[in-house]
């Protein structure tokens, strides 16, 4: 007999939607941790309203659940290690403060042989001017912690836009990263089980537009042969460490020589991997509920020859133009519309990247440029 | 820009449940109505709690409602009708007067030139007394209204046998069927949208025991080459003379000729195509809810060569033992286990029959005889 599994998110946006949506067949039963009311996924979850740090929720999240994750990084790793004395939380705290301090991510990477972008730390505007000095220009700072989707980022192109761009960030501590120029943009997704299965998705190109994901294909078009193998070594060797448990992933740079340049991790479901809900044997989603809860992984194999997703951003197009498109499906997320907000994404499928291409040209052709 | 829709479902079981499944993705919220409290649809929809013909808590479903429908036929086609006033309803309620009694049921198949076994009504002792002189042995006795999953039906294979079954289905106006020698069991479902396009999943074979569903088989195998065509001629005649809106299913017995005759007709998604959330390119779930709410209805094509369900009936398997089945996907219904209850199904996908047979094969060795 199965009995039933409870299973707590701490954020009810739509990554835990998505993750509620994929673990209900299963027969497990999810609450969210959320502070704003009517959250995306409270459609199909039970919510406790409460902030994500708040002893109290996170008790009363403890006590509905077997098991515990997060729908984002940028959660208090206190308030997870806390959490591990009342119920399993996966994945393992640690994988938060590895990937909330960008500065420790950096050095997580190098220490384990994985390359970068030339960077350094500035915690200081002495410091700014000092990284800008070894490294040269173009540069992009970034807040060390809670940035996301371009936010806390400053493009800097001559010693004279140093000081707008502290301003701009806050005066807060920052990594300072070389601008290298790169081909292309890939993420590399994988599942770890807790009894050390690892299972990767093929390679994902990604297209960002004002920081903000915009599209992502599958398979990668034309990938060097090395490169899948060097990504999956690359990001088994960081699961592997870290004790990993659920989906990670990792985005990458890849430069004109081939060579794979890490930008950085995420513990968790990522927007890259949304097409694998139609795309992939098993889902980024379902992968991970399974994996945090103890139970086989599923194949990550695509089901057809090719298959990408559009973001929806600020916008959504009516939504019979996106059900009449072959190969399209529909995912919103019960967001209201706000510029630069993510309110929904649409996956395609085909049978080959050519058929793609079409596809999602006329996707793309029903949402704004926003 | 697309609005929020707003599906309300009379019923909270298995099928509620996977309608409001299929309904989140594209930004649709479900409320459900049952009288029966944690109902397998409240953990991913909202439920009014209130028995079916409440008046009150109808009203209360059609102020939550842009649509509503109904999971099951076994509701008042007056209070149906009813809430048409207030809020769209879909299938049309004629559906409901059309299929919930077997009398009515069999003349409108016979109306429309639709074969069934031979049958009389029989209202009274007598009655089926002259019924069984007429139709000869042996037979089936079924309640005209309210049966399902094997209830309600009587064997009767001796005049000797006729008052013990008139007795045991509680002296109630019942149907009289001969039993026809059949091959197999077959099922056909379709999708008919608001704008009358209608689209066929292809023919499926079905195996019951004890009167219910156990296993279903997707193509089924070797049909002769017009059965396919004349269970379509069928479905679309019936459901375009209704006017009808959503997904319907029409149970049919093959004959060793090859001509089909209609057993009886079910006015919703059916059990029989619980493969399609996996197996094809739109489940029946999802086209119901398209078609139920004037979407476009998306394509019935298998996405695999073959695909199969195994339902659960009575107890379920350990969990990880099916998720570690090749392309077994496990459906729990968040049920209380009982004997004969359905309490979940398993999707199996595979790249033709032999490899369904093989898949399908393990799966039935994890769940129990009952």
């Amino acid at each position: 007999m199965s009995a039933p599994l409870r299973l707590g998110i701490i954020g009810g946006g739509q990554l835990g939607r998505m993750l509620a949506l994929a673990a209900a067949p299963l027969g497990i039963r999810t609450t969210v941790l959320e502070p704003v009311r009517n959250s995306p996924a409270a459609t199909v979850a039970r919510q406790i309203i409460g902030n994500y740090d708040d002893p109290a929720a996170l008790a009363e999240l403890a006590a509905a659940s077997d098991v515990v994750t997060y729908e984002f990084e940028n959660i208090s790793a206190t308030a997870a290690q806390t959490l591990t004395a009342r119920v399993p939380v996966f994945p393992p705290p640690a994988a938060l403060i590895v990937t909330q301090d960008r500065v420790i991510e950096k050095t997580f990477f190098g220490t384990h042989g994985i390359p970068t972008a030339p960077w350094a730390a500035a915690d200081s505007y002495a410091a700014l001017r000092d990284a800008a000095a070894q490294l040269g220009y173009p540069l992009i700072a970034k807040t060390r912690t809670l940035g996301y989707d371009g936010r806390g980022q400053q493009h800097i192109t001559a010693a004279s836009d140093l000081e707008i761009a502290w301003r701009a960030l806050g005066g807060v501590p920052l990594i300072v990263e070389a601008v290298v120029p790169f081909v292309r943009e890939l993420s590399i997704i994988a599942a770890r089980g807790r009894d050390g299965t690892l299972l990767h998705y093929p390679l994902i190109a990604n297209t960002h537009r004002a920081g903000i994901l915009r599209r992502s294909v599958v398979p990668a078009p034309d990938p060097d042969p090395t490169t899948q193998a060097t990504a999956e070594a690359y990001i088994a060797r960081l699961m592997t460490t870290i004790g990993y448990v659920g989906v990670f992933t990792i985005e990458l740079f890849e430069l004109a020589s081939g060579q794979l340049l890490a930008n950085e991790a995420a513990p968790r479901v990522h927007n890259s991997g949304h097409w694998t809900i139609e795309g992939a044997e098993t889902s980024q989603f379902a992968n991970h509920v399974r994996a945090v809860l103890g139970l086989p992984l599923g194949a990550t194999t695509l089901r057809y020859g090719a298959a990408g997703l559009i973001n929806l951003v600020g916008a959504v197009p009516v939504r019979e133009d996106v059900l009449r498109i072959a190969g399209a499906a529909l995912h919103l997320y019960d967001k209201t519309a706000r510029p630069g907000r993510k309110l929904g994404h649409v996956t395609v499928i085909a049978r080959d990247h050519a058929q793609l291409m079409m596809r999602m040209a006329m996707v793309e052709r029903l949402t704004g440029t926003d």
